[in-house]
């Protein structure tokens, strides 16, 4: 049913893909009304609006004037083709007007209304998307609240959404509108806003990928509950990153309820939060809690001197801009500051002696030239303080960003005649944070809009209520300037091979490199010597065939000689009943770490690998790392540098390292396998035992698709 | 310099200890001005506007009319005592009207000035609470922002503070201020605000008991950098917790940079923040991070069917309020805030079927009746939908509290019309919970104060405009109302007992009930082996007297005969040079569990016990718990039960738990030898092998206080 990006472009009218919704020669608003509690005002209201740039034709069945405008009683008497059309009637009246506006030779439809159909159902949504896309049409919605694109005074929503900068996709309305919103009260705003309701046509994925290209748009923001095809979301957001647009995304998980939610909102199948989070970290996206938290960070990646207006130099020394200077007006304000940045993930740094010597300069004698500077007092003796201390911190060498706490901003309130000796303190600053190509940002204790504050947000400098937003934003923008895209490899399905059995899961995964101790099937307590034989005792016993063979009794460990190994299989195959059993060689590697590896399919993202510590603590610790698979060897390496345990692989207090390229070419290995082979649903190894000298592989688990459990291989070794 | 609780209970003058700081019969301003950009305006202002309840003097070196008030040039001229003396005068006048004013019979002094003498100096500022003490007077500061009691009709500060019913002490004048502006946006205030200043006699100790048995003080705040005496602290908020009061502290920490800014600040000696929060949690009290964190909890706190206003439901069935539902105008709102809730440490339960059917009555077919519900429209259809649906979840017995995130609060706002069926639904609202006694908290999207949020604050209905704020203080709320105070044992310094090394630390720990292997200490290898002999082979050979034995090679495990025991005592000799070797017996124990106990001296709290997880990954996982010593035995027992890797001790996947109450009562005994011997800045045992049978303890480390280190019994085992 969804149109591919390709055939989207093709269908472009204005040259780019969605040329006929963002930016159309002409839109029919179907349901025109003049009552400011319908729908049709605002569409009708917004519409008007764009009549400079385009053609409005507003339908309504009276067919008399609206809003000082004519109107025409249906899409069919209409006096040229109407690029896109905006439906917001009943459900049972959309398609009959879908069916005009194609008629009349429409590019696309907006479909505000909340259903389709008379009971609005599911089926008759598909429908009206094929009978669009079969009349070389898009579809938006239904159940959207509508599109903007300021840039081409195109207004298509309920209310009035503030403009700005950031480009925002929604699967929920209300929670773009909040978005908007908190924009507004920052001093910025939407340059577009596309509410994807039902995605029946035009999908996340789709609409994310237009902004990338659209110069208004310099940050993205996005609500994504429904991942669907989360490859193609994930080459969307990589793409962004490419053309320096930094993703914000809020999405639902972290909890049973936010799932089940989820699931009853859009009927959305849920990925785990952590796999979203790897699949979005790795395309160089940040995923986000809240749409406060995702204003606060638009604003101040926007900011002047912040990641997005600077050369480098906010992310200088591959720190990403994470050494903060703090300015406050007493110590407290300071002291709390500096533990806020330093739970953001940011450092508060010492001041060299070279820039304490200058502040001392600038200010009395009790104020503290440590970071956080302490003005104590100075700034109510002298304003002007604000901006000598401020500028000297935005040159000063050890810091990326400066982070003003307290007064400032409230002057003007509670002073009145040092308004504008405030708002031009502002000015220097917002100067002086251009000039240093590094952001300053103002926590303010002020109540009201003072206009030194109006100052600082009309030069994009952000300004917070409360301290911790604005360590938060920091620490965000500081986070995406860190982000490292990762490169995920090409692959594609192999012919499968799988059986699930412990057998077949083993060759598979040696097929891909996996080193396995020598092993032999058998079937019998005679041949099972043999092979022991053949392999060299000690060895390992295990049954197959059962789903938990440890539990079972079915694995005996450190078999030394053939006496021990027939009494271990005569008393296996009396306890599980088994009729064969795998003969290995026992494997023992001083100074080894156990590692868990593994593969699972992802509803939305595919083949997702994981790395964990193993042995007694790991389901306790669940010290794991996940990227999608397959993995590059650089980024197989990168997943185990990132387990909090990871210092045990590398010589922790003396002991020799552990191999780690082999262990990464483990992964690599056991990602590839789970990538190409889809009729797995999870492929698990458990424990790889990694030692200085490589890697060996002592067990193999592998569940098949629609199979509720492998019937062998379970965890023990 | 301190005065104790006692004597500043019989200098009381009103009945209560702090009664001339609070409500005096009289008080003198000394260098009222009429310029509002001068303290000595402020001062006055706020004097005479209690001019009704007390005599007010107003002290200028010109004595004219002041703010159509006469003034007297001196306080020696005042016509009878003043009670309280306010002198915000420069640094080198403050002692002059100190004597002056106790001259005149004053009982209290506010020194608003930021330091005492010329040049100022701590000095000076202890002289001068001297001064005070022998004159029989209290005195707030120097270098504090003023006292505010509003029940009093005392306003002595800068400003204005608006009146509600949350007790702040702050060690920061504008942290005070700028909690104080938070609570009023908020629609709270503060009943009482200490300003501490510089603490030369009343501390935050002294100032929080104040607010103990305040009757308009319902929640406490604090802001304290400096603890001083940490029991006394403690004390204070215990007595707080036990009278029904939260608190709710700010304090540095996290942070290289808070600690120094907080030093920098008041030259105060930073406790580390672990031991700061497992103070304040035992004593019932909350550690937050922010002031808007601290304003959003108190309005929380104070919420009608929040957990001070309930005779417990809110913490019905020890779930401490956690149990959340919500109510949405959108799905994407409610999974954010399901997520945002999930994230606070709440829990957001699927609701009953009963519940949900008498929501399906409610409300129209699209909405989702399960937790988050979805009210899908619903809202802005009818505007009573609101009051309706949270009033059937305030009677639903899965939900401990109701948030309502979304429109309402804005249709005033969007469509005036609306104004009054919004304000009156606001109403409901507060009925509604009131009838419940549970708390209903409001997301409100609304960017102006409509009268359905005025009406809500009114009724003290905690408003957010943000989802997270909402979250974090029902998170906050709940967590107070779980917390279980600790009981802390009574101690008293024994005679000192320790001299660092090992075998005297081994007999200390001995002395208080720990269990050790049997030992002997040898000079040579006749008696090692003698000693051995009677111990019984295997043995553990250490020697005495290295700062680390076994980096030194002073350590030999699992000596099996007399051969074995000789040679490695010839060759210990020989590389560590020692004179005196240990001779233990080697322990080894099926299914035991490696722990680390200790207890160390913090410099305000005093003796500080500390259990955690051994091993070689013990500095990775940082797995440690602690809590004020001693202990009881209860406590301990939560103490180990806290650890993350807790499990392990209680029988994990089938192994034979430990001994909780030997390993519980091997802590006792350590926590209590810390806390008598305070010779010892540290006592360490590493490790505790806890097993299913008992406790033995395998080493002991002791610092005393003034040695850089020990000289014997490392880490090694």
């Amino acid at each position: 049913m969804t149109l591919t990006h390709e055939q989207a472009v093709d269908r472009g009218t204005t040259g780019e893909p969605l040329g006929a919704l963002f930016d159309p020669r002409s839109v029919a608003v179907v349901g025109a009304s003049e009552n400011p509690r319908k729908w049709g005002y605002w569409l009708a209201r917004g519409a008007l609006a764009g009549a400079e740039r385009r053609e409005v034709y507003l339908v309504n069945r009276r067919g008399t004037a609206l809003l000082g405008s004519r109107s025409w009683p249906s899409l069919a008497d209409l006096p040229a083709a109407p690029e896109l059309v905006v439906v917001a009637t009943p459900p049972g009246e959309v398609r009959r007007e879908v069916e005009l506006g194609l008629a009349a030779g429409a590019k696309c439809f907006v479909v505000i209304t909340a259903g389709v159909g008379e009971p609005a159902s599911q089926r008759d949504e598909l429908e009206l998307a094929a009978l669009a896309a079969a009349g070389g049409a898009r579809l938006l919605g239904p159940n959207c609240m509508g599109v903007v694109d300021h840039a081409a005074a195109l207004q298509l929503c309920w209310g009035a959404v503030p403009a700005g900068q950031v480009g925002l996709v929604s699967q929920s309305g209300n929670l773009g509108l909040e978005i908007g919103r908190l924009l507004g009260r920052a001093g910025q705003g939407l340059s577009r806003l596309v509410s994807l309701g039902n995605q029946r046509d035009i999908d996340a994925a789709e609409a994310l990928t237009s902004l990338v290209g659209h110069e208004h748009t310099r940050v993205i923001a996005a609500y994504i509950e429904d991942f669907r095809d989360g490859r193609r979301l994930t080459a969307a957001l990589a793409a962004a990153r490419a053309a320096g647009k930094p993703v914000l995304l809020l999405a639902p998980g972290r909890s049973a309820a936010a799932e089940r939610a989820a699931r009853s909102h859009t009927g959305a199948l849920v990925s785990p939060l952590e796999v979203v989070d790897a699949a979005v970290a790795e395309a160089g996206a940040l995923r986000l809690d809240t749409a406060g938290e995702l204003a606060d960070t638009a604003v101040m990646l926007l900011a002047p001197g912040g990641p997005l207006t600077t050369a480098g130099r906010f992310a200088a020394d591959g720190r990403g801009g994470h050494r903060v200077a703090i300015v406050a007006d007493g110590g407290g304000q300071g002291v709390l500051a500096a533990g806020s940045l330093t739970g953001a993930g940011l450092s508060v740094p010492a001041l060299r002696e070279d820039t304490a010597a200058r502040l001392r300069d600038l200010l009395p004698a009790a104020a503290g030239v440590t970071n956080p500077v302490d003005l104590a007092g100075a700034g109510e003796s002298d304003i002007n303080s604000y901006a000598l201390v401020v500028g000297a911190l935005l040159t000063a060498p050890e810091a990326d960003a400066v982070l003003l706490s307290g007064y400032f901003g409230d002057y003007g309130a509670s002073s009145p005649p040092l308004a504008a000796a405030e708002a031009a303190v502002a000015r220097r600053l917002a100067d002086a944070t251009a000039a240093a190509d590094r952001p300053v940002v103002v926590h303010s204790m002020a109540t009201t809009e003072t206009p030194a504050l109006q100052v600082l947000r009309q030069h994009g400098v952000p300004v917070f209520d409360r301290v911790e937003h604005a360590t938060a934003a920091i620490g965000n923008a500081a986070r995406w300037t860190a982000l490292s895209p990762a490169e995920v490899p090409p692959f594609a399905s192999a012919p499968p091979a799988g059986d699930g059995s412990y057998q077949r899961t083993r060759e598979l995964l040696a097929g891909y490199g996996l080193s396995f101790p020598p092993a032999a099937f058998a079937a019998d307590a005679d041949s099972a010597a043999a092979a022991a034989a053949a392999i060299g005792y000690p060895v390992v016993l295990k049954a197959m065939g059962l789903a938990h063979k440890t539990e079972a009794g079915g694995v005996a460990l450190n078999l030394g000689d053939e006496r021990s190994l027939r009494a271990a299989f005569d008393g296996m195959r009396r306890r599980t009943g088994s009729g064969t059993f795998a003969v290995e060689a026992m494997v023992r590697r001083p100074g080894s770490v156990e590692l868990i590896m593994g593969v699972r399919q992802d509803a939305s993202f595919g083949p997702v690998a994981m790395v964990g510590f193993g042995g007694i603590t790991a389901e306790l610790l669940a010290d794991t790392a996940i990227g999608l698979a397959p993995l590059t060897h650089a980024r197989a390496r990168r997943l185990l540098g990132s387990l909090r345990q990871a210092p045990l692989l590398t010589g922790w207090r003396g002991a020799e390292p552990i191999d780690l390229d082999a262990a990464a070419a483990a992964l690599v290995a056991i990602a590839m396998a789970g990538a190409e082979h889809p009729e797995y649903s999870e492929l698990e190894v458990n424990p790889v035992l990694t030692h200085p000298g490589g890697v060996t592989a002592l067990d193999a688990h592998g569940v098949l698709v629609d199979s509720s459990d492998s019937q062998e291989g379970d965890h023990a070794a």
